[in-house]
């Protein structure tokens, strides 16, 4: 019998579906779980009849395996894949690949792949987007690691990743060493936290604001869906705003509990932008969001005492849905300039050599923000691949320019409304700094020398300064 | 000669003017410094016919001091602590007490404080607020540790710290054990972040927006710290506001470059906020605003291309500056509603068990967010110390209701305008998420549950739910 192409360890959903893709493509794969059993069904079951075998141990696995061996762990993101690292290793030979596609924190990744480099091996965090779904049917892919690793993985990464409706080319690329891969993953997931929230608070006006039902924001989200807006994200709250509650008859979206959970990439990347001084208020506003839904049992208690305005739009429902379409893809722009430059920084921060135009590109398809927004992004970081943001490429300067008198009456309206826009009041409010040549903070850096002898620069000259200000 | 009380370790600015504030306040004070030069000249200096004997060397340095022995280290946060403890400890004995001074992360303070603690000596974390006039007349000081370690300290920090006006009491308490005096400074910290930059946007509204001369604002600020506003931040923005610079002629805080600077207190207070989930937007947006302003050749590049509307109002001035007046007092009180509930999350999450109206009481003089406010702070926490939130406050309740016409109507200015205001939208934000019984989150967490089976829970009943949306 052949070799296998690559094994899989860890056959929990993302690990099975990833295998089935794998093999859907023409590879043969090789399998091991800790749990037996647990392998044994999947083998019997989704994998029957197909080119996919099992192991009962490490040594059996790699046995399988066509040298160099690529072995996939996809095993809980934290200590088990210390643990899986730890058992396979004894195993594995110089020049082997060993690959992380879980969720793992960038650091860690970071400081595995430094301990195995140097014992021979090549290490792989790998992060992988879009789903269950995703992994069955093409995932966006972003592996990082050595080129030689990339060089091994292409043929199999490339087939099972998702391919892009424009051009048909695969969503994965080397994306730069060590720990670049999950990296981009976390900012990925950072911008999906974004985009998710601009959604949520576009939704929260028209609908407790404007009173606009369900059914009718479905065929308006449908309607945005067909234009600049096409994305995922877009499409599937069209989806979920039609579907009804089969228990109450209303719509099921209604009955859902507002408590937005989370696990930790969003956090992470906010936490990553304030270490290495990159502006992303708005991921950070959508994380906020979701920490401050979390509060269910605190904000009803404060809402039977905590007065504002009547939430109800009394003026143009038509002219306000025009107005949050707009609102929304402008500040979705604004969003990915944030993300965009988090990763321009980082990637002089960490020596990760990113190619922004690439890791644009290979997120049109596969992944949770999937969006024709992304084809733009690339052509734009195409065009220069140099732009220290993505709202100096002319056409989204345009973009942007064009839709701001909207984005600002949209806001206006909520905060009159009393409805919560932390995230579009974010977007908006970046964009307003960065155009400011002169911002406020001379006034905070007076001050500063002013309690702590910080000292401060000036405006007309060169040097440190500082004022005896009593 | 009779023993010394104190020991000091590190004879920079903050350790010199501590010597002096301890030793005028009837103490005697050993002090050593590596750089035995520096100690000299300070004896023979400042501190020439005082009670302050220098040492040089460690062992001559516990020679000088009282059993138990209190020696406080005055070194940089980081690296040069840890340094510190290693070269004192071995002259140390059971019950001696080893104090850090410094502005050290926490959790630094929670392993130095378990470390230390298994040796059978006491390590105290301690927060001291107030620069550099402070530590010599008198800082706010937020020491953590053991009962025993505060029992020997009191009788000096209560000589030393600040007294409030209002009541003579001095600004120390224990605030609760290992890093919860670090802990504690550390918001202190984010929370002056979040004052500053509220203060920084309604000035450059006024300024940019309205037109008015630094001059006039000068007037304005001194105005408004005669009323509710009444703080240490305010005064000293006038004062700063009225400077003449010598070289132009011009007001010296427009030659101050605008490029903010920060030493990572506030940035902690995010980083750590978004760990154990308490929303605190408005000192996160002062984080990130200071992280905008450094970018200030990209922005000066971005304001030639990037337009907005006029940044001119044309209104009624004395309206918008009452306005502004009223809309600064309450995002003040929603920042310190927030910065509260961060302490009581923390508390909870790391056992500190902090009390909220001593902390708040402590920061009424001495630090740099001193404050009327914190008077009324204190008072609420006094009422009802399980309060969970200082919105739900009678009299906090209703200063932010009665105020929330004029912050809605700043904002909506300021957006007109195209002025950021970054820190006060995300208090109103803030205020509108937390009075909102329903959020936007029900979409997020359907489509949560739609790519990622991630599941919901329901309105009107118990359970973990999922949905196949397609």
């Amino acid at each position: 019998m052949a070799k296998a192409s690559i094994g899989v360890v860890g056959l929990g959903v993302m690990g099975r579906n990833l295998v089935l893709n794998i093999e859907r493509n023409g590879f043969h794969v090789a399998v091991y779980n800790r749990t037996q059993s647990k392998m044994q069904a999947f083998l019997q079951g989704e994998a029957a009849g197909k080119h996919i075998t099992g192991s009962d141990s490490y040594p059996a696995l790699m046995a399988q395996l066509e040298k160099p061996r690529c072995v996939l762990l996809m095993v809980t993101a934290g200590s088990a894949v210390d643990a899986g690292i730890e058992e396979i290793k004894p195993f594995l030979e110089p020049g082997d690949i060993l690959i992380d596609g879980g969720n793992s924190y960038f650091m860690d990744t970071e400081r595995r792949s430094l301990a195995l480099t140097a014992e021979g091996l090549h290490f792989v965090g790998m992060g992988v987007s879009g789903g269950e779904e995703g992994a069955l049917w093409g995932p966006s892919i972003m592996p990082g690691g050595t080129p030689e690793a990339w060089q091994a993985l292409a043929p199999i990464l490339r087939k099972i990743a998702a391919k892009a409706e424009e051009d048909g080319e695969p969503c994965v690329t080397h994306i730069g060493p060590r720990g670049a891969g999950h990296y981009v993953k976390t900012v990925h997931n950072g911008i999906e936290y974004a985009d998710m929230q601009l959604i949520a608070e576009i939704y929260d006006l028209l609908s407790r604001g404007a009173g606009l039902p369900a059914a009718e924001l479905a065929g308006i989200f449908d309607e945005w869906n067909r234009g600049e807006l096409r994305s995922y994200l877009i499409e599937i709250t069209a989806k979920i705003l039609r579907r009804t509650d089969e228990i109450t008859g209303k719509p099921l979206v209604e009955m859902v509990l507002d408590e937005a959970q989370q696990k930790g990439t969003g956090k992470w990347t906010s936490q990553n932008a304030f270490d290495i001084g990159a502006p992303i208020p708005t991921i950070n506003a959508a994380v906020e969001s979701r920490i401050l839904s979390s509060l269910k049992a605190e904000r009803v208690a404060a809402s039977r005492v905590l007065r504002g305005p009547s939430p109800r739009f009394t003026g143009d429902r038509a002219a306000l849905v025009e107005a949050a379409r707009a609102a929304l893809y402008a500040s979705k722009i604004l969003s990915y300039a944030q993300g965009m430059s988090l990763l321009r920084i980082a990637s002089a921060e960490y020596d990760y050599h990113l190619d922004l135009a690439e890791i644009a590109r290979i997120w049109r398809a596969g992944c949770i923000i999937r969006a024709g927004l992304l084809g733009d992004i690339t052509a734009a970081y195409r065009r220069n691949p140099a732009l220290s943001n993505l709202l100096l490429d002319d056409a989204f300067r345009q973009a942007v320019e064009s839709r701001q008198a909207a984005l600002r009456h949209v806001l206006q309206t909520a905060i009159g409304l009393g409805i919560p826009a932390l995230a579009l009041g974010s977007a908006l409010a970046y964009y307003d700094a960065y155009r400011s040549e002169r911002l406020p903070a001379n006034l905070t850096q007076a001050q500063r020398d002013f309690f702590g002898a910080h000292t401060y620069r000036r405006v007309d000259q060169e040097g440190i300064f500082h004022t005896d200000w009593e």
